[in-house]
């Protein structure tokens, strides 16, 4: 908290962060002679990787290391430094940098661990490695951290061995992570598979250079087209926050993996709505809310970040299969639609042409070739060129079995797919085939993607249309609304009539009233509003009135209030003895809608965060709640409602009228506004009920409570 | 429909199905000398996987085929033939088939295509082969099927090439497949994965033996221990049942997937409830009440088999997690709570002990050893048997990065699980590493599962533990209820007062009610009940009585019930003019209570099948109903009921007590048991509502429709 916020397409720290991925010059600080040892594997990793920078091994007992000349101190380096790894003991740390620093390095890794992630010492020792760094300018990554490896570059400034003997293949996916084991084991994996890499970061205690600065950092890499981000807390959610909007403005997308679902959330926010929220909800939201593709396990997060190495999203969610399979085709068809993507009919015109085709085939969508395709490979490249322009099917998915397997068959497959790929070089083919990798490896090269498994070609296919969707119907149309301008929160509890006057001046629509102080005026207020009318107690002190007594609902004459405001006042005293009682508001019965709540509550890790549910059994036993971080537009509030499971009855059902949302969703939206606005003393909002009418009508909150800090 | 019920742990088929699978002779009709032709890929697969008995090659054109005597024709061939393989033009089918059963030959796989498949002519060919086959007492599989593997025994009566040169390693794991290019393409894939299989079979248009005999038979075959089927839809419903219920009772499990999804079911059917069911829900239901997994991936099917394969399926949901690095950790428990699975922390006096080993690393349970276990191989084994001796988890995930590429590790690692393989033969140990093909079997053959992804190991770990709880929990104890003998359901439209009188013969508990011919015999009956009572038509032509004015509810006098008689009378001759009616029915007004929606639908496929919801929006608008096929007993209907998104309302929310839940389950179990007695001519029953009161006070139905053929 407490960052200063992201400005967009300037990220500042951009520039600073460059040396890590982009260096001339490494020196290694403790360089060892033994390239197992953790000094000694940047060294040999270097020279393995063929890194093309001069590599200086500093290290003050050896004229050598690993056959190239060391020096005694950095500050026997000749000539500049880009970039420093240290790899010394931990008590040698301090000294180390202040040495870079002298030297003018602007950039250290530091592997060295002992630090924060020990004790208290250990933490003051890095903020005082902290400190001295950014005296002098100089940016650190860790320490206790892993490292970095830029793949185009061969440049690695880490000691995992994983790369060894076996360095990626340059390609789009940068992967960004806080665990360096994880990091090392995703690395490891993406490039057995195949996956073309760029950046590869793991940040360790992130004293400095923290995850969201260095994915900041891969996205604008041009050379990045996505990033694979693996994080278990966040330290600066505003800048989180600006990170992934930027990822979107750019068109490339974000596969997160964030793990640690714990209740601190809960536990630590004080509000109503509060106990609704665990922290893993928060982030959930965040992910729907900025079109981060959220993997559930190293698979999917592999599988996602693969597909979109090919940088293509298509926005149509039409999707082609063929097939020599009918039941694979089945299979990818049910997924597909359970995915959220169409599989369109083709049109009779087309079903004809394919029936010349394939006589005996599936003809409508999915297209079964039957093993006629096994024998006549002309029929995929021909079916295929209905599917896209008859069809219009941006995507397909071919299920080949073990053609891959084939090598006869994979030579007469090849031109076939360079011939399709040139012809359709923005569309997104999928084979799902077994096949040898060095086959995958070469259709790959032709654009196309290569899965085992139809399904998860088809959810990868899904996700790629989700990204394509979301780059282009979204940015600067989703601003936030603008509030007039909002004065600072009053000191001290607030009562209702306070809290609707403060909400009011938001835009959230308010029930009228009038406090009254005796059962004259309670009458003649009511009189004035218009019977029937509700009326509730007064008090900064009471939060919740009806358990006190202090509501009474649908009074239709001057006599009833009378009565009520007597009663309500006798309640109130006896119940909540040491209460101040300010007197009794009225105002008048709302007619009859959808009653809904909308709340905030604070997030220990991202601030304000809204919510909104149905109210009765749909928030309270049911739990059916959705949530988005603060502040967003009214397009954000309508996909936020859109994801409550009880969004039929919104839409009007059972004889009951569509309701207003778009009302509902002007409201949460300026609600997230006004919550932005107070993020630093708010510390809960409940608008309980906040009564929809049906469409066009409406809606108008009865009743609200502001909680400050 | 139609078939006889199963009997359990007799399987009729089973002996007549062996000879697909346990063969000494195998004749090949049509053999061909080419190996790569369909014909010739039988002969060529027997000798190129060792088949130990005899192969007979049947080919009037040749002395020889591939190097071994060929017959003229099968009654040539001396000794007995147990199998034969028939593949030959579709118009010499018939009198292949007729030379078999001459020749005394009891199973014929026929991989020649035309029939069914094809046109109507092509469907009388296959039912006069069905006849012919019948008449001789010989069972068929196909035609158009890719035939049968038995691993252990290298038999192979198919055609599919995906084992050639790369024989399975024998296993535990039977796969049965409609699909003949689905199942080769399974077949090719577990090899690969080294999953160790013993039947395979492609049943193809299933004319005779289908794949529900298979699924049987395949699951008494003693070296099963998993059944890995796909279907695209099903023949047999019933024996499909029993085949699932007798895996059940032999603890085999069965992991399905099932492909077409449609809205057939939904169509075909007729009552109201139908409208909210489609035969995927049908089937989902069914695979949830026998404990079967679905898998919508191949790679989940693959992945939740393997594990199967281990033959160990634990019933306590304790997992323990062992890593080096703290975020795969995190990820594990996260993945083992959102699958069902506890991640118990460790008691004090295991952590002291852990801490000892590890003193910097994570104690409760993820215990994080660190890089530490990098080094010192021991600490595996010592924090296992923490875990497993004082954390009492029967199951654990070891996530070890890529422990498993580096050779010298890998022959330290060895003997450490050879020795934890030996102490814990009734653990399962889920290792999560990348790993070299030859280690991983290595490994696998000291008893270990090995995945690359922990998140993929966890849920097959959540995998086993459901199946070994549904072993030891469900079986005998769960029953359907015994109902008195049920009289005939009467021909022709059932009126409501006819409908409630026959549900409560069958043990449906039914609010009384009195018939009243005129205003004054109402009056009387309101008497007699105790006020206040409700009213409503009674017609058999009147199915939604509401609609018509035909109710009035809540009356309270004599005078009342005199007014409602009159009034519902008119407004249903004006608003149904032709309806016969016979009366109005008075009843006592049911206090107040939880609505409930009961009903049964006529699925095509498995004829009864239950629904239950909660009255009002929940069934409605949001759909949120659960099913079950009829009959089922009480415990089962308590797992429909828990699948309910609206159960917490049940349970008991927002100040309403717990509704009677026992007493809801015993209706829908004796619904079933009616239904399933009635299969034959009932097409639905509303129980609308019924109404739920608080437990120990039961429930009564205030409403009932039955519908017939």
């Amino acid at each position: 908290m407490g960052a200063a916020p992201v400005t967009l397409g300037s990220w500042p720290a951009a520039a600073t962060v460059a040396p890590f991925f982009n260096a001339r010059s490494v020196a290694v600080i403790g360089a060892s002679a033994d390239p197992l040892k953790i000094g000694g594997r940047p060294v040999a990793g270097l020279i393995e990787a063929g890194f093309e920078g001069r590599i200086l091994p500093v290290n003050p007992n050896y004229p050598t290391v690993q056959g190239l000349p060391a020096y005694r101190s950095i500050a026997d380096v000749p000539g500049e430094v880009d970039l420093a790894i240290v790899s010394v003991p931990t008590r040698d740390v301090h000294g180390a940098i202040e040495a870079c620093a002298a030297k003018g390095v602007r950039a250290a890794v530091v592997f060295s661990a002992g630090f924060a992630e020990v004790d208290e010492a250990g933490r003051q020792a890095q903020d005082s490695l902290v400190a001295l760094a950014r005296h002098h300018g100089m940016r650190l990554m860790g320490p206790n951290c892993m490292g970095t490896i830029n793949v185009r570059q061969r440049l690695i400034a880490s000691f995992t061995y994983i790369v060894s003997g076996n360095w990626p293949k340059p390609g789009g996916v940068s992967i960004v992570s806080q665990s360096g084991a994880f990091g090392s084991y995703c690395l490891g994996l993406a490039r057995d598979q195949g996956i073309g890499l760029n950046l590869w970061a793991t940040t360790g205690n992130q004293a400095d250079v923290d995850f969201t600065d260095t994915l900041a950092y891969a996205l604008e890499d041009p050379e990045t087209r996505v990033v694979l981000a693996y994080i278990e807390g966040c330290g600066r959610p505003q800048a989180l926050v600006g990170a992934l909007e930027r990822a979107r403005a750019l068109g490339k997308p974000v596969v997160m993996m964030k793990v640690g679902a714990s209740d601190v959330g809960a536990a630590a926010a004080a509000s109503h709505t509060a106990s609704l929220a665990g922290a893993d909800e928060v982030y959930d939201a965040l992910f729907r809310q900025y079109d981060v593709h959220r993997a559930r396990s190293l698979e999917e997060f592999l599988s996602i970040g693969y597909a979109c190495n090919l940088g293509r999203f298509p926005t149509t969610p039409a999707l082609g299969v063929l097939t020599i399979s009918g039941g694979a085709g089945v299979l990818t068809a049910d997924t597909a639609r359970r995915e959220g993507l169409d599989v369109p009919e083709l049109p009779a015109p087309a079903r004809e042409e394919l029936r010349a085709l394939v006589p005996a085939g599936g003809l409508r969508n999915p297209v079964d070739l039957t093993g006629a395709a096994l024998h006549d490979f002309s029929l995929w490249p021909k079916s295929l060129r209905i599917l896209m322009q008859q069809g219009g099917c941006p995507t397909a998915v071919l299920f080949m079995a073990h053609l891959g397997r084939n090598p006869v068959f994979v030579e007469r497959l090849r031109p076939i797919f360079e011939a399709l790929s040139a012809e359709f070089s923005d569309r997104v083919f999928a084979l799902a085939m077994d096949a040898a990798p060095e086959v995958r490896r070469s259709l790959e090269e032709r654009g196309m993607l290569v899965y085992r498994d139809p399904v998860e070609a088809t959810r990868a296919i899904a996700a790629l249309v989700r990204f394509g969707r979301a780059f282009a119907e979204r940015g600067a149309a989703g601003a936030p609304p603008v509030l007039p301008p909002q004065p600072d929160l009053p000191a001290g509890p607030l009562d209702e009539r306070a809290a609707k006057a403060i909400l009011a001046g938001a835009g959230i629509p308010m029930v009228p009233d009038r406090i009254a102080r005796t059962a004259e005026e309670a009458a003649a207020a009511a009189e004035a509003l218009g019977f029937p009318v509700a009326m509730k107690i007064l008090s900064p002190d009471i939060a919740h009135k009806t358990e006190v007594g202090g509501v009474a609902l649908g009074l239709a004459s001057a006599a009833a209030v009378r009565d009520a405001f007597a009663r309500i006042g006798a309640s109130a005293r006896e119940k909540a003895p040491g209460a101040r009682i300010e007197g009794v508001i009225v105002s008048p019965m709302v007619g009859r809608g959808t009653e809904m709540i909308l709340g905030v509550h604070r997030d220990p890790v991202f601030g304000p965060v809204v919510m909104a549910g149905l109210g009765g059994i749909h928030v309270e036993a049911l739990g059916d709640v959705s949530f988005r971080v603060a502040p967003f537009s009214e397009a954000e509030a309508m996909r936020m409602l859109r994801e409550l499971r009880a969004w039929p009855l919104l839409e009007g059902a059972r004889g009951v009228p569509p309701a207003d949302v778009e009302a509902l969703a002007a409201a949460l939206a300026r609600l997230s506004v006004f919550a932005d606005r107070h993020r630093d003393r708010l510390l809960g909002v409940d608008v309980n009920p906040f009564i929809l009418h049906p469409r066009g009508r409406g809606g108008v909150a009865v009743d609200a409570l502001i909680q400050t800090l």
